[in-house]
This record gives structure tokens, C-alpha cells and sequence, in this order.
């Protein structure tokens, strides 16, 4: 690039599938340089960057976001506890506005980019109901929780939509020498993750060689605009999971410093966000290539 | 409402298809009035509101808009020429800020909605293809280029999507009286409006027979996250195409005033909005039920 100075600095945050997508799309993007890559246990001091992507666990991501916010840094997570995330913001909204800096929250695809889709199909038909159907693709909660259970070496638990927002959970699991199947299967059944959808456990030799980072989302809404009814909407991804979330919390990071530059300082969710301030270039370009 | 004085009072300036579905969305609004409806040669100093949408022919609405803006009335239009959207704003924006109001341009659903999709599914996958295929629906432009032809009574150009953003022109036609058909068929495929596209010239005997509001989008884009090629998107929708229009500008209305009340004066089109302002309610509300 011809003007360094220019660069957005962004650092990374933790190593792992999302970290490492993250830092191809900084890589890749024209205004953007990495401004270092850290571990989580690395001291957030050392830290120097304008923007922070916490590709750390979900749990983690509250006590890193304050700590860089109070230090003016803008952060960006991908929070997914989706009954959470308005506590999360309240708090960090807090420490950023004090600080002057800007955190960017649920940064992901659902929460996320499919936020963004759901806010807006809304405003285009106000009545009627929006349905996620997600996957097929790996959920990493389930596949944690199926693994959590005992005699279960390691476990995949496979999001299956079924349309209307009902899934059918697929889970294969390795059991642990001596471990009995059926006494194992009854415990995921009727683990809190698994009683309350159509569950399928499936013994197999091994998960690593069925393990694959695709995913997918079919979002739909039928809806009304005004008083007129069967308005009909859809939304279809199929992706690699950790490198469009990595790539997201990249857009993000440009957004949440083009709003601390206007003084928008706070805790924001996707939805809060102009799609303009997540492309790289100028507006005249941007609108006339988009609008 | 509990609170009159809350309601965000909007007027309709011309009242074909789109202005009565403007009328409809607000009746179904639960934070709006509807503050009158004007007809494009009233006297626009009577006009008293918060927000005017701009139902008139697109090629009157920098008019229309300059003028309240100059008054400090927010606009919002459905301007919908490509090519000019950029003049237009750049024209307005001045005035606007001048004068502390906000006008939302080119707020339909293409330009508009769809423009928020392209934006979005460009941060997901910066590199890449986003085609954007039309109909099977009307297209007002062509169905009033072909009934300028001499010869031409009436006459509906469907626009039908053969992919890739390519389009078939079908031209249903009802030929004036001692009109020639194959001359009237010729002068149609030369014109500037279809000899760029696959186009079919149909006699009928009532064009008014055929017509339909029905309209679609099928927005595809694939591209690249990071260095993670084949990210594929898909957008759809089937809709009645005044209906949608109108929903759009009334949620683009609320927008505006919120805009407006927090001091970001100027000329926006709907990239440069955030979805959650199109929405009623809070934002606690709206994150908890849409992130």
C-alpha cells in the first residue's frame, strides 16, 4: 500500500481456527496491516494496535474486551451466547463510551451477518415470522457437550435443519476403551444439549476423519408489508465456518474504527453497524458500485 | 398509541401504486401518522410533517426534496437511477446539512434493500462475483419505453432472469389501430431500451389483462473469505413491488428522524443506514429478539 500511515493496526488475539482465518483476511485486506498475534495468556499490555479481534473462547471474551476498551483499543469478538448478548454490550458499552473506544460484539454469522439479514427482512415485511434453519454444518456447543459425557473419547454433533428452525442433531462419537454404547447413548440422549431435539448417536472409529468446517444457514420470512400479505423472503450461505467468521470480525475491526473516529464510541451489535463502514474505499466509489 | 406526541407524523407527496402503499405501511406502523397526503402540483409549504415520502415520478424528487429539505422536513425517495444516484445525494446532502434534515434516497429495493444485501455479502467475501437477476416482474422503464412506440396502444415489458444478470425482455404489445405489426416489433428491438437484451415482441388484445405487480430477486454472489474460495451466498425474494417499495420508505422514514435527532444531517442512501433504525421499538427489544 502507498500510505502505511494509513493502515488500520490490527492485532489477533488467540490461535486458533478463527485467529488463524482472521489473520488471512487482514492479509488480504488493502487498508488493514496485523499488528501482532497473541496468545490469551500473553499479557494484554504488550498489546499495540488500534483494533483487537478476540478470537479467544466465547466465555473469555468480556474480561479481554475490557481491559484493551479502558486502554482505548477497539475490540471485536465473536460472542455467541445469543441470550447473554445484551448484558455483554451493556457492560462493555459502559467501559468503551468511558474510554472512548469503540467494541463490536457477536461479530460472527449468527450472531452476526444473519443479524443484519433478520433486522432488515423486518423492516421490509414488519409481520410475519423469520425462520433459521442452520447447517448442515458442525456445532461446536453440541460436539463439546457429547464429548463432556463419559466413556466418550471424542464426538461430532452435526446441525441438521429440518425447515421451521427445528434441527435434527447427528452425533458421532468414539467411545473410550470398555465403554458400553447403549449406556452412553442414553446419557447424550438425554443430556440438556440433546433431550429436546431429534438426536441420532452413531458409533464411528474415528470422528477426526469425518471433521469439516462447512456450515450453512437457510433463512426464511414470510411476511407482510402495509396490508400486503405472502411476501416472501430467503437468504441461503453455504460457507467454511472459521474463515467467513474471521473474515467478518475483520469487516468489523474497520467499522469500529471509522465510528471512534466520528466519535460514535460504545458497545455495538452487527445490526448497529452501516454496511458501508464494513467495505474498504471510498463513499463515492462504494455507492456507486453498490447502490 | 399511549403517547401521541411520540409519533413520528408522516406525509405522502403523490399518490399512484407506491404512495398508497406508503399510506398503508404507516396506518400499520405502531409509531406513525400519517400527516396528509399531497399530490405533486399542491403547494408544498402546506405540507406540515416530520418526514415526506417521495411517491412522484423519480426524476421530480431532487425538486421536491430540495425544497423541504430547505425547510428542514426530512425526505425519503425511491430515486432510481443507477447512474445519478451519486449526483443526487452529493446535490442533497448539502442542502440537507445546511439545513439540519435528512433525506434517504434511492430507499426502494433496488436501489435499497438489495443494495444492503450487495454491501453485506461484499464484507463477507471481499473478492468475487455478486449478480443481481430481476423478476420475473414489470419493468416500468421498458413498459413505457415501448408504448412510446409509434404504433404501440399500450404495452408491459416483463423483465426474466436467465442468471448471471442476464435478462429476456418479453414485450406484450397492443397495437393501435391500422398498425403495422412487424414494423412496430422492428422499431421496439432497435430502440436503446432492448437491443441490448434477448427480446420478444407479443401482440395481445388487452395488455391490462396481463398486468401484475408481482416482482423478484435472485442477488447471488460467490467469493472469497480470506484465502477460503467457493463462500456462496444467495439472496431471493417474490414480492408485490409497490407493497415492498412503500414498506421500505416508511421504515426508511423512522430512520431519518432518528438520524435527524442525533445530529447526522445530510443525504444517505440505505448503505450508509443501520438496519436497527428501519425497526420500532428499543434496542434492547431489538438486539435480544434479532441478534
Amino acid at each position: 500500500m502507498s500510505n502505511l500511515k494509513s493502515q488500520i493496526r490490527v492485532a489477533i488475539l488467540g490461535y486458533g481456527n478463527i485467529g488463524r482465518a482472521a489473520e488471512e483476511a487482514i492479509n488480504a485486506a488493502p487498508d488493514m496491516e496485523l499488528a501482532g498475534i497473541f496468545h490469551h495468556n500473553d499479557c494484554l499490555d504488550c498489546i499495540d494496535a488500534d483494533v483487537v479481534l478476540l478470537c479467544t473462547p466465547t466465555r473469555e471474551v468480556q474480561k479481554f474486551a475490557t481491559v484493551l476498551a479502558a486502554r482505548g483499543i477497539c475490540t471485536v469478538d465473536s460472542f455467541d451466547i445469543h441470550g447473554q448478548i445484551w448484558n455483554l454490550r451493556e457492560n462493555l458499552d459502559a467501559v468503551c463510551t468511558a474510554n472512548k473506544s469503540v467494541s463490536i460484539i457477536s461479530a460472527g454469522w449468527d450472531p452476526g451477518s444473519d443479524s443484519m439479514v433478520r433486522a432488515l427482512l423486518m423492516a421490509m415485511a414488519p409481520k410475519g415470522i423469520t425462520y433459521t434453519n442452520f447447517g448442515p454444518g458442525r456445532s461446536m456447543g453440541h460436539s463439546v457437550a457429547a464429548k463432556a459425557i463419559q466413556g466418550v473419547k471424542n464426538a461430532l454433533s452435526m446441525t441438521i435443519p429440518l425447515g421451521t428452525g427445528v434441527h435434527r442433531r447427528m452425533v458421532y462419537i468414539e467411545l473410550e476403551e470398555g465403554a458400553d454404547f447403549k449406556t452412553v447413548e442414553a446419557a447424550i440422549l438425554a443430556d440438556d444439549y440433546f433431550a429436546h431435539d431429534e438426536t441420532h448417536v452413531i458409533p464411528v472409529e474415528s470422528v477426526d476423519a469425518l471433521n469439516n468446517v462447512a456450515h450453512g444457514v437457510n433463512l426464511v420470512r414470510s411476511g407482510v408489508s402495509g396490508e400486503t400479505h405472502n411476501q416472501r423472503f430467503e437468504f441461503n450461505m453455504t460457507i467454511n465456518n472459521p474463515a467467513l467468521t474471521g473474515q467478518v470480525m475483520v469487516s468489523c475491526a474497520r467499522a469500529a474504527i471509522r465510528m471512534k473516529e466520528c466519535g460514535e464510541w460504545g458497545a455495538k451489535t452487527m445490526i448497529e453497524l452501516r454496511p458501508i463502514d464494513l467495505l474498504p474505499g471510498t463513499k463515492e466509489s462504494l455507492i456507486k458500485a453498490l447502490v
